[in-house]
């Protein structure tokens, strides 16, 4: 298998190293092989290209089997007025690929309830997988720009979706439930937004060919509310691409091990883009703290999705969730473990 | 002074009948007289006139000197398909009376606590206030609508604002913080959004103006994530009317006790629309158990910035404050008062 790593900035190098490491020590129990090569993309790449990412990196990841990403990113490229940005990278990699999906599971491991923001009470059972649109709605839309109206200077984006756009999403998120609890709660805000009755209306039309799977509609508000009163009563949301950006976000922190949350985008084809979903966190770059669990997670993912090694992946998940439940933390969970022996814990339990 | 009521739909009418009641016990205590005249908006005018607000009543509440609103919407009216919707009444009545600025405050009363979802040590010191767009952005911009390409249907909403719109509401904001702790948190997502990066220019421009309060900018995936981890960090948050619809009832769960939060919506002249932020309840309707408190303090809240009885204001919500000192708790917050016992509970109490 071509696996295209993409470390970025940031940490981002020193988790997609450790994950590398996992996924060599993984070839050891199977006959498949890993062929690595290493691209650049966001800050680094605007330092060396002039561009957040290259047309030659794009078509790299095209022709390999998955794309590993860490993060991009940092201070020294953070001038929102500038014109060129690490997350244009970010953007354009997704839109490149096609990558429709970005799907998140948010778990909480019973050893760090502590760590939550929440009341324990409201975490047992919180297992859920949120699947936000990655390539449309307000973030790709047209028009998308500024103009001088009366004198007086107006921005516009656009919030636009095809009938065929959401139907390939919902659509993946009723099969992703069909293994899971079978219930599809699809937030929009059909009460203002136009985009989200046709959502509406499509998602209910997906729903008639999974009669075994309950679909619920869900207010964006109500959802945001929800998530922090009744977590544990959501199973899969399915939601378009900037209220999923604010919903994934606030999920992520309910189980208080956001350091630990992997992220998997597919599209219809290969390959599939999987990423930690925390930052680059420029604060902690370097030292050799950062937490690679959401990096390792990231490539468990990727072996389930784009490689159908789902006993590989199982291998990796099962040793991480021994690694915490024997107490081993990192920085960000209250401990003192570096990446490093963070990482070798972990290898210490697979097998 | 004119103070118009909309009562509405479900336990509107309920709790609206309990604010009166109160500010007919403060009239004793003034010179000010109040007239109070109802009329119909949401469900109940559908039935009515077809139509969730008519001009007529429009033109009342513009004569007022303030506008008193319960709640709007049921499911007798809840088609979302249908062209004619109750909350049409509530968006309608906002863009006439040119209310841009909706402000819910969210403090976390101490014998609450334990009702919040949150870690009591991630509450104290929760007092924040929302300050959220209500008249622009995705909600009203053109155009919106569907339309077939390629014979497929899409549908578009329109992000748009202008200087001004955004100029006028983030200079209320930083007046607001001067009374308070002196910090505006700006919301927005100027990593992918031309509005928001049009929204940090004009911020940044408007804190020059304001060098005793600082201007912090937040993109809204990382505010979601802080209001739950962080909830006391926050002083004063303004935002974009989406943004805001997610953020603020994300925030108006955090302290436990959501039955008694008011809102304010306020322009430049009068009247000034003052709403509680839960919704028609109508599971709940016509039982005479709803919480009261949310709608007695809109009206206190009507007080203080329509009225300009700031001292009046103050004794409403001082006798609010006692009255859940002593314990008394209506249905949502665990309790057994009726509507009617909460707010003679309230009356005994206001001096
Ligand atoms: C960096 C940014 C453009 C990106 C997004 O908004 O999609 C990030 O917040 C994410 O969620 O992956
Ligand atoms: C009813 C709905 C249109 C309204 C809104 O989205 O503004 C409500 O959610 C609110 O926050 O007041």
């Amino acid at each position: 298998f071509q696996i295209t790593l993409l470390p970025g900035d940031g940490i981002g190098p020193e988790v997609i190293e450790k994950a590398v490491q996992i996924l060599q020590i993984i070839e050891k129990f199977t006959d498949n092989r890993f062929h690595f090569s290493k691209e650049l993309i966001g800050g680094c790449s605007i330092d060396a290209n002039g561009t957040a990412l290259t047309e030659e990196v794009l078509n790299a990841c095209r022709q390999s089997d998955a794309v590993l990403l860490g993060a991009v990113g940092g201070p020294k490229w953070d001038n929102p007025d500038s014109n060129i940005r690490p997350e244009q990278g970010l953007l354009a990699l997704r839109k490149g690929l096609k990558v429709y999906a970005n799907l998140r599971p948010v778990k909480v491991h019973p050893a760090l309830m502590a760590a939550s923001p929440l009341k324990e009470e409201k975490l047992s059972g919180v297992d859920m997988l949120v699947v936000r649109e990655l390539t449309g709605g307000l973030y790709f839309g047209e028009p998308k720009g500024r103009s001088i109206i009366n004198g007086q200077e107006h921005a516009v984006d656009t919030l636009i979706y095809s009938e065929e756009e959401i139907r390939r999403i919902v659509k993946m998120s009723f099969e992703l439930a069909r293994n899971r609890r079978k219930k599809v709660t699809s937030v929009d805000k059909a009460n203002v937004l136009e985009s989200s009755r046709l959502w509406r209306k499509v998602a209910m039309e997906v729903s008639r060919d999974f009669p075994d799977v309950i679909l619920e509609h869900m207010l964006v508000d109500t959802a945001s509310m929800r998530l922090v009163t009744s977590p544990s009563s959501f199973d899969v949301i399915v939601t378009e691409n900037m209220f999923g950006d604010i919903l994934t976000d606030e999920a992520s922190v309910l189980t208080g091990s956001m350091g630990m949350l992997p992220s998997a985008s597919l599209g219809n084809g290969k390959p599939g883009l999987y990423e930690p979903i925390h930052g680059s966190a420029p604060d902690i770059a370097g030292k050799g703290i950062a937490n690679p669990i959401g990096m390792i997670l990231s490539a468990a993912l990727m072996l389930r999705f784009s490689l159908q090694m789902e006993k590989e992946a199982l291998m990796i998940e099962q040793a991480v969730n021994r690694t915490i439940a024997d107490g081993c933390r990192t920085a960000d969970m209250g401990g003192s473990l570096s990446t490093e022996m963070m990482t070798e814990e972990i290898i210490r339990r697979i097998h």
